[in-house]
């Protein structure tokens, strides 16, 4: 039997239109340069159950959710994605490079759905316990910016672009405020930059962190 | 505004070929000819979210969903049933007759699949909180005579009835536990009778506890 070293967990966050994807794909092909193993994914999904919860958080029946609703869906996508995907892509030493992990489901519905930081916390608890991310990039920006570069990318916009100015206000805040919460695991990145002046800051700020030539 | 006086909600359970789904309707029926206001309706479902939710839990991908995944996805059900369906027809005066409910979560997950009483109490404090039946009938009766008449309906088996005998030993067990630390909401009727006996020894034991004419 081959042993590998454990690998590492990478979570990418950030609000719309802060170019999160765009980076987490930009970083993936940068560590797999640097001749690491990457499995690239992302949240709700990542696994073919949690897809199906994906699908259903994201076009929800007539007369949606509710938030407690949401989050529980969340939470078993990530039971999913972490026992079918990540914890077994970890344990083969690859490293696991994620479009949103569980910093999202807090500052979503936990700050702007207002469902509360203490039930998403104590969800948390239950589902993920002590197991968290090596690093976590939060992409920030204002959110006037943010929301003008979502729209102009897909006008009707989704579900989270349609609401108000103030639900974005406090995931934005929600996020600021995990970081402050949890300065070794994140680092939270001005993203209202050109895309490479974000890619390099990010490559540099993970490489000094995690101490590897990136 | 028409005000009613709250309804009352009463829920079935038992372990597998008890005859619940029979003797919810029978129930149903009979508390309607005594003139109350009925909603019949089932876990996991009873509202277009929720029963979009029972379609992945009756039929998961490959590789199936973890127990604490099911868990979670039966609260995240529930939370839309309760707010979309229950709590809105008690509220206007209806009676809810429910085939199976929260006790289930703890007997199938928390007992069966031994995911610990422990959790299924946790995540059950966080999304139902003290919200409960009124009364639940829990229909019980010999594994080996449940399975038979099970396997008598459908050879095939459902995902549960195809696990093994130790299980339904544990979901039985979990029942009886509930049961015995909720005397006042929890009523076990023996199910090991003819249909007619089952039906009336329900009626009688509502009716009495309820303080209502059945």
């Amino acid at each position: 039997m081959h042993c590998a070293s454990r690998g590492r967990f990478v979570t990418f966050e950030g609000v719309e239109g802060a170019g999160k994807s765009t980076q987490v794909r930009i970083f993936a092909e940068t560590a797999e340069a640097a001749g690491l193993k990457v499995v690239l994914t992302r949240e709700p999904g990542g696994c073919e159950s949690a897809e199906r919860i994906r699908e259903l958080l994201l076009h929800p029946p007539a007369g949606g959710l509710s938030p407690l609703s949401e989050a529980l869906l969340h939470y078993a996508a990530r039971r999913e994605h972490l026992g079918k995907t990540i914890e077994p892509a970890l344990a083969e030493g690859y490293w696991v490079v994620c479009d949103r992990f569980a910093d999202s489901t807090m500052a979503y519905q936990g700050y702007g759905l207002e469902l509360g930081a203490g039930v998403v916390s104590a969800l948390h608890d239950l589902v993920v316990g002590d197991f968290a991310a090596d690093i976590t990039v939060i992409l920030d920006m204002p959110i006037e910016t943010g929301l003008a570069r979502a729209k102009a990318r897909s006008p009707e916009g989704d579900r989270y672009e349609r609401l108000d100015f103030d639900f974005h206000r406090r995931v934005r805040d929600g996020f600021l405020e995990i970081a402050r919460a949890h300065p070794a695991r994140c680092i939270v990145i001005d993203a209202d930059r050109t895309q490479e002046a974000v890619a390099d800051a990010v490559r540099m700020e993970i490489a000094r962190r995690l101490g590897v030539t990136l």
